[in-house]
């Protein structure tokens, strides 16, 4: 098989490239005889027990690789391969049957060992101390981007390396816009505040979304929050080793259906998440995974009334040998932030 | 023809989104009828004159797709379409032949037009300011990641939104490593000073690169660096229309070669850009292109010295009607920062 997602790569190799559209790829073959296939101005000098393929800007990687692979079997090939290498190989016949095979990859890096799950307890850790810091950002007369600014900032300051992704961060209605961009919006008394962020630490991310109120809460958002609080404890507490993850997806679901919200849950209860702060795996109601120990995602429900409200809460989870641990602590009851500093 | 990079479906229908690893389409067909393929949780609400298929997580969007695709001809496909998507389509028979087509999307947006040259003219404006107050950045004890972690504040201030890539700074023979990342290397008397920058503004990249020094310069990288700028103004002062990209990479190499330093330019000169950092196309010796007015590339020869010292010197570039305009103007004469402040 062929990997070329290069955080697959690095989990294999402990070589990380960010080949931008150069072909970078590492050949597996069950026969033994491994190759990793790079460009000359990649900077590998440390993997071992592997013959590296050179290629220069203007050669083809992808010929190079077809040197080695085994023309009579079927090649797995990962899910992010893109089509310029993919049918630059069939082009090649390659093989004659090419399957999506990172199955066996997301597997493995959807189990979280010991060091890693300290790395993903570390990463949370600094994102709780973080949300306590962005918090304090709710002020008045504040905008959404004047408050993303000084995010980077404070969790370099606590140990954070870089974003694990762009952060959200919705006042009002924009939090009810699920992939809302941070703008020029100033916070007004009785919005809602929702924060999505997280950062990397030692290669690993976090991710978590708290949803707070401004001046005051309206009665009909408190309604929306206290569903969305409850279906978020209840699916936590749904997780154990053994239980299928639609069922996860389900309790929650129910929950925020039968308050009459169900129409505003328009996604996924979860994702899975190390590395990339989008892994493999999903907890929805079309997931065919079982929770087993050393998985981790996300359990974040929202409820999302157009132009009006908008609230989710996340934290990330990790199936442990009888039950769950929950990484994230900072607190989930509903906060409404004074509008007099 | 399925388009799945997102920048160009920005291109075509004026909506960006970031799918992350959910399928968001574009197809488009000769005889019309237009479909875009969204998931629900995506914020289009603007996209007008072409028909939306909206799926749900835990549907399948690609199968949704291939309702509209006409299964007698033969389909292209963009070069990123990851595997996932691309393999899926052929399981449900979509199309008797896949094409790579990207190139006429490619194509169209390798061309600029005057509203996209000015916004390429100002985010490498903004690129040159900032390479200034970059420059001051360079001071006794400072550390790569030390001036890494200005340069984000220092963009925002000058107009530009975020990064266009991860800043490269690198201090000494940490500068011919190809893709160092910054560290904690504090700057040393008689260090080279490489930095590869640039930001987004409305939309459009910038990317730069100089090479300072810190203190002093040696007879020996004094050489270096005026081969490199001799090499890069020479590539520069060849462009015009007509001429094949592969002969202005030569006209550089040949003068990096003809100086004994052949062996340590290892990558191609240049690569377009655009709404993206790297859009295809390149100037290298494999380049098939040939210079056309409104194509925006880069000019970026370097000589790297493992372990010693690393200069590149990189400007973007327009090609005119008749000739070509540098977009960035920031001096390219050899700079001696001098160590006593």
């Amino acid at each position: 098989m062929v990997i070329t997602n290069p955080h697959s790569i690095h989990y294999l190799t402990g070589h990380y490239e960010e080949p931008y559209e150069r072909f970078w790829a590492f050949y597996l073959n069950q026969n033994g005889g491994h190759s990793l296939i790079a460009n000359r101005l990649f900077t590998l000098d440390e993997v071992t027990g592997t013959e590296i393929l050179w290629y220069e800007d203007g050669e083809d990687g992808v010929e190079l690789l077809n040197t080695r692979i085994d023309h009579q079997k079927s090649l797995g090939v990962d899910d992010g391969m893109t089509a310029r290498f993919l049918l630059r190989l069939m082009e090649l016949k390659a093989a004659p049957e090419y399957k999506l095979s990172s199955g066996c990859m997301d597997t493995v890096r959807a189990h979280k060992d010991k060091e890693e799950q300290d790395k993903m307890r570390h990463a949370s850790a600094i994102n709780d101390a973080a949300m306590a810091e962005f918090e304090k950002l709710i002020r008045p007369g504040v905008s959404e981007k004047g408050i993303v600014d000084q995010m980077l900032e404070i969790y370099r300051r606590l140990g954070g390396e870089k974003f694990s992704f762009s952060p959200s961060v919705g006042f009002g209605g924009n939090a009810a816009n699920g992939h809302h961009e941070p703008d020029d919006t100033v916070l007004k008394y009785g919005d809602c505040v929702l924060f999505d962020v997280g950062c990397v630490a030692d290669g690993y991310c976090s991710d978590m979304t708290r949803t707070f109120f401004y001046g005051e809460v309206k009665d009909s958002h408190r309604l929306v929050y206290e569903t969305v609080l409850k279906a978020q404890r209840a699916a936590e507490a749904a997780i154990r080793p053994g239980v299928p993850l639609k069922d996860i997806d389900q309790v929650a679901r129910d929950i925020i259906t039968e308050a009459g919200y169900g129409e505003y849950f328009t996604h996924r209860l979860g994702h899975f998440i190390g590395r990339e702060v989008h892994e493999k795996g999903e907890v929805s109601s079309a997931s065919p995974l079982i929770a087993e120990p050393g998985m981790v995602f996300s359990i974040e429900p929202g409820i999302y009334i157009p132009g009006e409200v908008g609230v989710r809460i996340e934290d990330l989870v990790l199936v442990t040998e009888d039950g769950v641990e929950i990484l994230n602590h900072y607190t989930k009851e509903l906060q409404v932030i004074p509008s007099e500093s």
